[in-house]
């Protein structure tokens, strides 16, 4: 049902590099931090360099359903680098076959290329500990290791001393120095055990960058440590000598407060910031990229502050960049996303739209294009005469403020509302319901009945499933059966809708040529209530050879009969937007 | 498809409650704060009161897609005064009509029900504005009116000086407690107005008070402030005359910091704490209570210094009261949710799971049973052994570590999750595919063939849809036909998914009696990748007599395909599970 083109090509389409340049902000390992003369405020303000460590790939994996094949995670690779993250940390090499796989076929990317692992285990050297030489075999600029910070986890979860833990940081962060490569340590649990056993934790931070560890990072690992408190405590740990600008964050959404801990990091002097696109991660998932990338270039104190690898060309392409992920797990966008959501820019109340229409600044915090993102007035029974014209108004029709014919669009709206369909999202039926209260909607074609049959039998050792509809249909007084099959051009079955939408399109007489260049190219469904009867909505995109895209609902507790109604609805939507131009042939 | 039971009476049978009680923490208008001698921590310590106020009613009702009936308002305020919040905003008296519906028959509740309106308009008296008479005439006790606090917005959108604007707040606010309510303003864009013109904004809030307000809330409408610009600001407002405990916050998610800027308020001393279940609300949403009311309860320092209305009993109801939201709204409950997403507890990484299994602080912030979650180990191809053992353990099969048949299992998961089958959420299939890897799945039936047949045809002056589903199948060698329609008992058309399952559920033989007791509760459906095709993912839920619920899934790219896949593995599911213990009859 879904053959949506996409950018999925291999060949890095999607990203759109073509040679190795130099790895961005590259910075020797004894140096102190990097200042890039600004476009600051004032003259002469010097911003400081933030950086921006992506691990998408690598925590984001261990999120709930989610599964990257080797392809996704170069595709995604590539995207980030375009959008200009300084460090993509692209998996486990030797601990996930995907993860080395993608290491063995990286992409050529400004970002640094990073490998996850962690320090060498206990009664061996960092020589002879085979998980970390598979991570170093990636052959990738930098390793990130993850280490205890805890002592708790120290001596009950890994079973050693506390100056054992620290000579293992100390051996495994030279190890990776001693090749060549930059070390990062990621210290684990380390807010908790900072406030367990401040000196043991600021211990482990200062063995691994005395040993080399070009950055430090202060992982959240559990989650449930508050920004305050994230706040206050890296403070402490800046003062008791661990350079800010060497001083990474990586928090987790387990309270919901991921991103504002990140931020109090910041604030407190950190220098890097860990986090995932979309919020992805384990639990609850890490600090979310997708809305700190925005606020760092966006809002103050950090636009005027600081430096990022981002542009703000490349901060245009936020939404692109985080329907694209959502595309490729298939998961369902989340529509309250800040920025990129598609309602995070979408004014419900009649009060705030028609404030809007007059002045965006007056109810968004910030231009939606910023971020490639854009304005909403949705229709719902909340809207206003104001919206409803605007909306009208947005599909080419004209109506007079005051005209009667407007209140009774919105009480037919509000009714089918009530019944189960669900207008903000599929404009195209709006439009249609608008029509046909206006007297603006020609009958094209009555459809008399259909019938549509799926059967599954057994043919040989396995079985085959098959779709047929049948659709009668009254067009210029004429009576036509059209009769299509479910398979496609590789005689692959696409199932009972797709042989209906086939048989509806295959002879509609003279709009034939109209509705030829038609596409479905997404399909929703959703169990609802209409009235107190459970029913199914059907949500269809269609598409067409003039790249227009439009959505058309369909309601019932049958979900072929609710599919057949957005089906109809689509077509009609097509029909009256072009077969106004000519008679069709 | 649906036709899961729920407390959805309109009898108030979801909150339990009967004759109304004294309203929680009532508080005459004149008094300082009230403290509650507390189960504080040190003997003797005094904990401040911190108020809940509910808005998922009134400001959760604009967000997009949301549609509130007058019984699920019903439902969900009983809801809410079970889970004890202190104030209920139910709605729009007059605005809205579902709202002015609410407000005549509202329930009783030990939370204060408020209603909410606006500041009168310029050019008439309190007392004409009918607008404000409609708000008041729905007879709550509390009345929570929208001012605008913000210069820019009172000149231009509104077109008044800015001293006939502090007259509206005045009047308005007398004109409440006149009327014998407890009266709140919520200051309009406080913050941007405030960073504007600081004198003015505070100067509102002293109108609303001086007025005889119980409360002024600052409210950051655009949802643009940041946390520690919250913070800041709020001391500011405090160190200038206005007390903390007549101060609430009301901030919106879009820069992903709503639940982080509330808790900064209130850590600058703010005690009413504003936002919606399940973060609902305009754009990216309101505060999320759901994450607020945990951390109060359970998180230093709010835990040892305040009191909110809400019992560690109301506590572990927090996942229902969620849940129960979601299914009224429709609404996909989200994974990633702070404390209650059904990923908050899920441990996938192999590392992390291993050492949760051995002790579960390890790796958890809190106990999820606070908060009535729960802990999952889920099935992916990042799961070790050991997953898999604890897993297979908790549906009663044991396997001994290192068994060969472990790798194997692993091996079938994955390869059919790349074809788009998901086991984390259908335990029900994953148990089968393992019963059947270790010879422990008996075959009690064979499908040799069905048809479903869909049929929509004109009847009289409308339409009508029909499904019928005949089944063929093999039991004891036996070749048995079935044939249903999905038609209920009411002769409502219920759809192909609903009479292939009753057909398939009909003469199953000696096993009749076992499969009885089961229905199917819930339907998913997703487009998803199956290797290079979309294929239709399909995942149900069933539930039997015993109140066991179990999920199962079936992938094609046929969509009742897809469903006839999953309500085998169902039936399979429940005869494997029940059949056991006897021959059924």
């Amino acid at each position: 049902m879904t053959d949506a083109p996409g950018e999925r090509g291999q060949d890095g389409e999607a990203g759109g590099l073509s040679a190795p340049r130099t790895p961005r902000g590259y910075l020797d390992q004894n140096e102190g931090h990097e200042c890039v003369a600004g476009q600051g405020e004032a003259s002469g303000l010097v911003k400081e360099r933030l950086w921006i460590y992506d691990t998408t790939l690598r925590d984001g994996q261990q999120t709930q359903g989610v599964q990257f094949s080797t392809s996704d995670k170069q595709q995604i690779a590539l995207a980030l680098d375009a959008l200009g993250v300084d460090y993509i940390e692209g998996g486990w090499p030797g601990a996930n076959p995907t993860d080395s796989d993608f290491f063995a076929n990286a992409p050529e990317t400004r970002a640094r290329l990073s490998a996850f692992g962690m320090t060498k285990r206990a009664g061996r050297s960092a020589e002879n500990d085979d998980v970390l030489a598979a991570v170093l075999d990636a052959g990738t600029g930098t390793v990130c290791l993850v280490g205890k910070a805890h002592e708790f986890h120290v001596t009950t979860a890994l079973g050693v001393t506390l100056e054992e833990n620290l000579g293992s940081i100390r051996a495994s962060v030279a190890h990776v120095v001693g090749k060549g490569r930059e070390a990062i340590l990621d210290a684990e649990h380390f807010f908790d055990g900072y406030k367990a056993n401040p000196r043991y934790a600021l211990d482990c931070l200062k063995a691994a960058l005395e040993a080399g560890a070009r950055w430090v990072v202060l992982c959240d690992t559990n989650g449930g440590t508050l920004p305050a408190e994230v706040g206050r405590i890296v403070a402490e740990v800046i003062a008791a000598g661990v350079p800010g600008d060497r001083l990474g964050i990586h928090t987790h959404d387990d309270t919901g407060t991921a991103v504002a801990a990140t931020l109090a990091a910041v604030d407190a002097g950190a220098r890097q910031v860990q986090g995932t696109l979309n919020g992805l991660g384990e639990r609850c998932g890490n600090a979310n990229l997708t809305a700190l990338i925005p606020t760092f270039l966006l809002k103050e104190p950090y636009a005027s502050r600081f430096e990022t690898g981002i542009s703000r060309e490349a901060l245009a392409g936020m939404v692109r960049i985080s329907r694209m992920l959502d595309d490729i797990l298939n998961r369902v966008p989340r529509r309250a996303s800040a920025y990129v959501g598609a309602s995070a820019f979408a004014h419900k109340a009649g009060l705030h739209a028609s404030a809007i229409l007059k002045d965006p600044a007056t109810y968004e915090h910030i231009d939606p294009a910023l971020v490639g993102n854009v304005r909403v007035i949705p229709m719902s029974n909340q809207a206003g005469q104001s919206n409803l014209r605007a909306r009208l108004a947005a599909a080419g029709i004209e109506v007079p403020a005051g005209d009667p014919r407007l209140g009774r669009i919105l009480e037919v709206i509000k009714a089918r509302e009530d019944q189960g369909y669900a207008y903000d999202s599929a404009q195209g039926s709006f439009e249609l319901v608008a029509r046909r209260e206006l007297g603006l909607m020609p009958s094209f074609f009555e459809v008399k009945r259909y019938r549509v049959t799926v059967e599954r039998r057994r043919v040989g050792a396995g079985t085959m499933t098959l779709s047929e509809a049948v659709v009668v249909v009254i067009i210029d007084g004429q009576r036509v059966l059209s009769v299509s099959e479910s398979l496609d051009e590789n005689g692959t079955e696409r199932g009972p809708v797709n042989a209906l939408s086939k048989a509806l399109a295959k002879d509609l007489g003279r709009w034939q040529s109209v509705i030829d260049d038609m596409r479905l190219v997404d399909f929703k469904v959703r169990i609802t209530q209409g009235g107190t009867e459970a029913v199914t909505r059907v949500i269809i995109d269609s598409e067409d050879g003039q790249g227009r895209r439009w959505s058309t609902v369909g309601v019932s507790p049958n979900i072929v009969d609710a599919s057949f109604e957005a089906l109809l609805d689509a077509i009609n939507w097509k029909l009256v937007r072009d077969a106004r131009r000519g008679e069709g042939s």
